[in-house]
């Protein structure tokens, strides 16, 4: 199962090097450790300071490891429901993510962490490059198993640009709050993968339809990948919160929204169902988007009952569109989103936004006491009013769904340009195309070989 | 495989919204932020404080994911070991341990969390919801398999109340010390989910005996519980002991009880095998009964060899169980405990309730110092004498099993009244009835097949 | 499968109780807890400190449980890619490790933590007993699928006790700087396991040579390790830097390293393929190398573009080491290497012990500042200069390689004993020796079918 133009002998490493080696010049030229992660400066810092243990790695270090998890092992896992498709799943956001991040460090610290023309980096720009990583992996999940890696690396070139651009405009121009994300990451992600598999629309798809489904095992997988990603959710939102009650609170809100999903997914799973019987796509999908939906007010005085209330809603609304909006955007959009991103992050990241929106409009002085100079800082120095605040937070939706539809448009056409290894549509969801394949099963004893030999002579016929 | 009596359509989605809008109203109506959660409190409360780092999050959050993993992944993927009940046992114990976190905040907020009126939440609080938890799902491994899901939400519901009765009980009336509950989780959730197996008991379960066991993969899948919960359980015991050294010595205890209990069971698992070959049962089971033992004593100066020896037993004890016990609870006392519960967490639990007694009635102030404030602050407080102390730890076995006991019963007669949809004795252990299944391989193509039917052939040969 | 020779029955048992039962009597008449573990001592010091939070608990403990995954979850994850050995990979390692960690505790705290004729233990113990216990895995996988779990626990009980000693003339005597144990660890366990399967040697392997591969689901296992043990590799090299700046720079220098050795390891894993697909071996090992090679040179002033060097010729070394120097080593050298630790941990770990002599080498105080106190204490006080302090480094690589193969050498010979219970040339790579198996695949056959649907028509009535 090899042919020209799937071989990835020297489109491959040829992509991989001359992108590694541009970091290493970008970096070498523009990149210097921050001043809690050098020598020299940190140790002139803490003459200032009490203790070592105010270091910024003491307060974010625990929180990026869970977010590194949930990139490589939750996105990672989360997609190897296919069956003949677990180690492009897994290998390929591993990839992508290992230089997504490198990229991201850059695009990010070019546009807000300049610091005398040097980009300082720590631990802080690590959990801002493994979100950006993110975004470019909810993409993934749009064209899982109809791209090479190498269209994979190029659309992960491209996003992460417009990541950082988009992210630059919310949360420096508007002044809009977004830490956990709903809208730089889920939504922009989301929007953006559904147009490149828009415009990368494969009318005979349905020659690999017998490959875009699970098998038992591959389930099981999966939901390693689900529960890192709901066990992890809550430090993802609050990593790059204030320190102090803004964490502390992030966390405890994620942590009640997602509860509450978990629960509206098994409903409606059962009920939607016309035997009763609960499914897995939902089950693995539609109980994480509870932490979407908390992404930008999970750092606000959301209180808990509202975060479940939230996380009720997107927990309905997740499962009600694998249901009934998959189908009909594959069929009347000719959207074939595989993992069903706009479902898990693309309405749920909208909802995150309004709720944002509508939770910093009603912000008071009253409620925030001092700590409003670490949520809304400027609201608290009189620059904005609540209102305002929340007019910005809409507005940011409407630039991230433009950035992303735009944006994704362009990298879809570039996508297209059949020089990139895509496999043909015979050939979708299938490891073999790019990677040594063993075979399925051990060498068992002849006495179960034996029954086994019969049961293939029987497919055979 | 779908009939009236499972189906699930109606009945698990009205009981988890009935449910789920009950927390909501509630958490309404009582829950708030503590003043570690609260912008304007901790913000007021920062004048006071040297930093944000003194914020419990810091202390805690660490250890609460640690626990979180556990639950999710460790309960979770511990009972997939079963060959065709993999759905359910990683997507049971997500649904149950879902609602449960959420009752849990509101029970154990109601008995110690109540400040004028209202239930005060933060880390600390999530991570006793997570405790409470543990015992629920501790429960669902004695009756897995044999139950529906709407059984379990009702069982869920009423244990956590229980739970909390207990935990008041031990905690705030008699003074007692649980800091990783042996007592309150392991011994509690234990009895309790083997007397409502008991009262379920199913006479003609030999028809699903096929399907009660385990495959090669089954087992791989189980081992990544087992790890999760060996590797996270100095984190379990240390979770909400008291700042500093209490969690340090803890994680220490707990850390050298499991290593020593490891050596034990593999000793034993091959001593009482008739070939010699190690039991994956035992492995992954009963290495783990170190961590249980440690549960009271862990915060004690247990000192690091006391941990050893309570591990080593522990280790014997619960293979031992395995091995001889079960068989004959089942027999005798038609008590049919699918994961083994009872050497995994009840007699490893009733140990460590005893250790932690002795431990606690041989406490100096000697060898404890200004320690003691921490670890027993009545005995600090002169309320009580180390002898009294050790008392009150015993007392609380006797009610922790009196409660258990009593609860299980009453839970367990509930359990049976046949509008649940429990499975049929012959459709145990089988994910077909509630969840949709995929098949078992992936589709290769017929020249795949071929290839393989003549490797097989050439293998007969 | 069962026959005298390999029968554990007693060896495994009788080795496993006196070696739990001298650690016991050491550890009650030895170990002690430190000042900050310990009640009474950690209460006397709190009087001249700010807070608990001080307690080095709070500054190591979650880097501690990331190194703790990666020794039970990464290591024996990475090893089940053996399409039969799962259970062994998983279940060896977990009581190798469980077993090396007590005992290194007591080695390591002889060699450099005894206080008043005790060892004193805490957390930077435990992390160092961790590592220890990670040498004793790297030659565990050159000998995998070979040796009995006696023969490893033999292998543990003498390869701790030259790592000791190997590590107290390096960090003490020479006074080099290995934080996160590229000679130490990596090289060391490297050379000391290629050593011991060199003096194993089987001529005739080929007879489980069919069993000495993967299959499709095994690989997926392996990257469950794979991806544990790149994740926190950054915390397994800041484990026990100096607290501050110098964690947060080793942690962040290991995650630019790792990254860019994943693009590299990519791009050469297609380049050498003849027809350009990937192969899983590379993946799942060789993109760890760049974690390997920043062990030395990772806490120091290395800079990320230094790091991202370092990462991306470690991947390609480590590929081509796969590649080609693997088959070369079995056939002329007649080293069977089942997981290639010379081209994950033996080469990658050399070039590391390297770049950490050249960047000790040039260290000023000019970049250092007053850090330099916290990385190079020597050069600090004028004990060294730069330069010597350089060419310590290197002679401690020279001293490691020579331990390590002289240890293995001895080693070696002392498991060619045969009472060892070792399993004959045909039966290796087979978990079925030492464990009981169960079957491949659930219950689903055409026969069981058939009852299936009886079942379901029974139902249905």
């Amino acid at each position: 199962m090899t042919d020209a133009a799937t071989n990835m002998r020297l489109k491959l490493p040829a992509t991989c090097l001359i992108l590694e080696i541009i970091l290493m010049i970008l970096f070498g030229t523009l990149v210097q450790y921050d001043h809690e992660t050098d020598a020299k400066h940190w140790h002139e810092h803490l003459h200032n300071r009490s203790s070592d243990i105010e270091n910024d790695f003491y307060y974010r270090y625990p929180s990026f490891q869970d977010v590194h998890v949930m990139i490589f092992i939750g996105f990672g896992f989360l997609m190897t429901f296919l069956q003949r498709y677990g180690f492009s799943s897994v290998g390929f956001n591993f990839l992508i993510a290992a230089f997504a991040l490198q990229w991201a460090t850059l695009m990010q610290g070019f546009f807000h962490g300049m610091h005398g023309g040097k980009i300082h980096i720590g631990v802080e720009s690590m959990i801002n490059a493994d979100f950006c990583t993110g975004a470019v992996l909810i993409s993934f999940g749009a064209v899982l198993g109809k791209t090479s890696p190498v269209q994979l690396l190029v659309m992960a070139l491209f996003e992460v640009v417009l990541f950082a651009v988009n992210e630059f405009i919310l949360l420096t121009l508007l002044g809009a709050k977004d830490a956990g994300g709903s809208m730089t990451i889920h939504t922009f992600g989301a929007y953006f993968g559904l147009i490149v598999t828009r415009v990368l629309y494969r009318p005979n798809l349905d020659k690999s339809k017998h490959k875009n489904c699970s098998v038992y095992h591959s389930d099981l997988f999966a939901m390693i990948g689900t529960l890192y990603l709901w066990m992890f959710w809550p430090s993802f939102n609050s990593a790059i919160t204030a320190h102090g009650d803004d964490q502390h609170r992030t966390a405890l809100n994620t942590y009640y929204s997602l509860a509450a999903c978990t629960l509206s997914t098994y409903s409606l799973s059962a009920l939607t169902a016309h035997d009763g019987k609960l499914d897995m796509v939902h089950i693995q999908n539609a109980a994480l988007a509870g932490g979407v939906a908390a992404g930008t007010a999970g750092e606000m005085m959301l209180t808990p009952v509202g975060s479940m209330i939230v996380g009720f809603l997107a927990g309905i609304i997740s499962v009600l569109g694998y249901k009934y909006l998959t189908p009909v955007l594959e069929q009347k959009l000719k959207i074939q989103d595989t993992c069903g991103v706009h479902n898990l992050h693309g309405m749920p990241g909208v909802l995150g936004a309004i709720v944002g929106a509508v939770t910093a409009a009603v912000a008071t002085k009253e409620v925030y006491g001092e700590g409003m100079e670490d949520v809304f800082p400027k609201i608290q120095s009189g620059a904005f009013t609540a209102s305002a605040q929340g007019v910005r937070q809409a507005i940011s939706l409407i630039v991230t769904l433009g950035m992303a539809l735009f944006g994704g448009l362009i990298v879809g056409f570039i996508l297209k340009i059949p020089i990139f290894g895509a496999p043909s549509d015979a050939i979708c969801y299938e490891d073999n195309i790019y990677w040594e394949v063993p075979g399925e099963e051990p060498h068992h004893d002849n006495q179960l070989t034996a029954v086994r030999t019969e049961e293939v002579e029987k497919l055979n016929e």
